[in-house]
């Protein structure tokens, strides 16, 4: 795949507030913005404006005292995208929702209705909940164990995109005058029946102009890499280094191989969270303006979610990260891995590695041209095909579009107008044809 | 409660096509309105214009090849909403959710939402599923009787309203000087443990400016009278006559009553489905043109899916309407009793019954002062305290608030401007304190 028929995707997480765990405490924030659908529209828009391919909504379902503010109270991702897919016409909405703790024809139902009401922009992120906590929200004696929350997740997945199948395309026929509403030939019943989930269908919504919705996946795990590669149109990464992205890039384009899909079947979406200025003084001090806003508490605090809500406080702060054994690997286990991995390959402190962790700046920091460079660079050295970006401070998303985007667009890295009506079309991903339309089409 | 200060509520019910059965077949109808987001978009800002209280959502969990054109292809209630959230600015927003299939902690974290998004315009509308064929979309291997549908429902929306407690009004303090992001003596967590529910809570979004969403529930049966009177807001009803009516308003103020709550507490919403001429002619003709367009074979099949979807055809069309036995008792319960009442009272044979039951010309028909008229009677005798319009034919809500609305609004029976911002504001419902601002807040 050259990088003349390649092109970037861009996709706006938006977070309230933006920025670190203390961002709604930034001068420039509006501090209520997880729930301000104002803001939000102002946002995506923002970022339709810049020709982003989607705008994506994180989730979590367990909440307690310690969690960030921005967790404590937050819209629901796909009530937010659905009204937001009534004030943007052409960007795609991506919400975040888990496998673990909902019903597949709910969730295939409400990504089929979105789908619809955006004509085609509906996108999943599709996760398994890494909280334990999450269990005792949901009735549940126990949060299943990361290899098994994947097993659903893969069954889940299957079960919804059988429901996504239950009409095909030309179903239905609207014949006022013969009376005919549908052609029953076109109707398919599912018939699951799993390991975790029995799902008769049919799903009573029909297919969308992209055919169904965009399967996102954000788990970095060995569970996670190979549902991707199976089942994910899109994946969600958040590498520390180019060589790092341009491993697990490779690793998960092989994987999607050994699964016979072609290498632009699925796009590998880094986080990206830019700090830009004029001078690398203007970087500096934006930089610092938002780190500053974070205590050590908070920092020792946020750290413990990650470790099923460890209290760090209890090790001394200027000492090497503390062993931790198996704290924490039943819930987001790539992220623990990686926090350990730093803290002892760069013989990081406990106080270091809290700062590092929630006030790290990126390396995608400094001139609109530098960050245009590195990002060509990430994206010619196959180490991403686009950047899901997040805000480092109030106003990182307008200042990406205004100052970064025009410099890619200018060297033909990045579209200047929508290609597709659809989230699939502007992602360059294959139309899923029906499961039936291929073969003579049986009623069941 | 005398008519001077009780005012008229009305709630615009949004069924894609609108008419009956057959209603996607109608000259004037969009034949795919049920899937065209543009079209809810007009009808809503319709209501809107005429000052409804609240646009109303019904829905389903199960259909087969047999089931009614609108049920086979339509948006799912939360999202539809959500989008038009962003397209209204007054108007409630009603969305039906079953409590037999769903997660507490995800409608609960769904309608806050919407409610956040809206403004204060959510409303939930409690239905418990009706149909057997439900268990089999939702890994279950049979669906709940009856009397145990609405005994999970009463717990269910008790951990609903727990959780809508979480967080007190004033809990999110935002101070950026201080870092203090909410004050933790006004966050709460439900902990409930009960036959069908574990729900530790706290949820993850605060309270909306109506404080809850409203609740709306639909069932007729004892079971469904009983929750209303317990812990609805509104409720929807769907009487014969108007002495049915009377007796079911005041058997529920009754029941309401005798769970301590005054009789403005709980407003009772028949369905009223108009059909509104200049002339008595005319207003056949337009029943006619929807009438024709149900065959007796469709008909029958409608029939059918209130019982259990029996197979109506292998009866004598012309003789009386059949002995069914137990057939359907768990599911449409008061429907399928009015049914068969009506069918032995009237001596209607099966052929009467059928069309009886799809093509119902309703006696809000006439003029639009007859209809007025009807409407200030039922009102003044304590029959409804407002209604909730259903389409009979396109076109039947802008008939209903260009020609009707006005005369109400002439007789001070009706609003010219929206009171309030909120959906609960407006229908004149008190606002629910936070369960733990009026005693000492408890920090668990």
């Amino acid at each position: 795949m050259s990088s003349n028929t390649r092109k970037l995707r861009f996709g706006a997480g938006l977070r309230g507030p933006g920025g670190n765990m203390a961002g709604w405490r930034h001068p420039d924030a509006l501090a209520d913005a997880s729930v301000n659908f104002e803001y939000y529209t102002k946002l995506i828009q923002k970022a339709e404006s810049g020709k982003f391919d989607f705008a994506f909504i994180p989730d979590g379902l367990y909440i307690n005292e310690k969690s960030i503010p921005f967790f404590l109270n937050r819209f629901e991702p796909v009530t937010i995208l659905s009204a937001l897919a009534a004030v943007t016409s052409r960007i795609g909405l991506v919400a975040t929702v888990s496998t673990s703790y909902s019903e597949p024809f709910n969730v295939a139902r409400q990504f089929a209705s979105l789908d619809q009401i955006s004509g085609g922009r509906a996108g999943w992120n599709v996760v398994t909940s890494p909280l334990e906590g999450s269990a005792s929200n949901y009735s549940k004696a126990e949060h299943p164990v990361h290899e098994k929350r994947y097993r659903i997740a893969s069954e889940f997945l299957q079960v919804a995109k059988g429901l996504w199948d239950s009409w095909e395309e030309d179903a239905f026929v609207r014949n006022k005058e013969t009376g005919q509403f549908f052609d029953p030939t076109k109707l398919h019943r599912l018939d699951h029946n799993g390991e975790f989930f029995s799902v008769q269908g049919p799903l009573n919504i029909g297919r969308s102009k992209q055919g169904r919705p965009v399967v996102f996946q954000a788990g970095s795990s060995d569970d996670g890499k190979d549902l991707a590669a199976r089942e994910a149109d899109a994946v969600y990464t958040n590498p520390e280094t180019l060589e790092q992205a341009k491993a697990f890039y490779k690793d998960v384009k092989t994987r999607a191989a050994a699964n016979g899909r072609a290498p632009g079947d699925i796009a590998i979406l880094p986080g990206l969270i830019p700090i830009i200025g004029t001078t690398e003084e203007e970087v500096e001090r934006k930089y610092l303006e938002a780190a500053n806003l974070v205590t050590i508490e908070d920092a020792l605090n946020f750290l413990g979610r990650f470790f099923d809500h460890h209290d760090f406080s209890q090790y001394p702060l200027d000492e090497p990260f503390p062993d931790l054994g198996t704290i924490g690997e039943n819930q987001f286990r790539s992220t623990t891995e990686r926090i350990k991995q730093l803290a002892k390959e760069q013989h990081l402190t406990l106080r270091q590695t809290a700062l590092r962790v929630t006030t790290r700046k990126g390396e995608f920091s400094g001139t609109p041209t530098q960050v245009a460079d590195l990002i060509q660079k990430w994206f010619e050295e196959e180490a991403a095909d686009g950047f899901i970006l997040g805000e480092a401070y109030p106003g990182a998303l307008g200042d990406f579009v205004d100052q970064v985007i025009p410099i890619l667009q200018e060297r033909g890295l990045f579209r200047t107008e929508y290609e597709a009506a659809t989230l699939r079309g502007n992602l360059g991903l294959p139309y899923p044809v029906n499961r039936y339309t291929k073969q003579e089409a049986i009623h069941k």
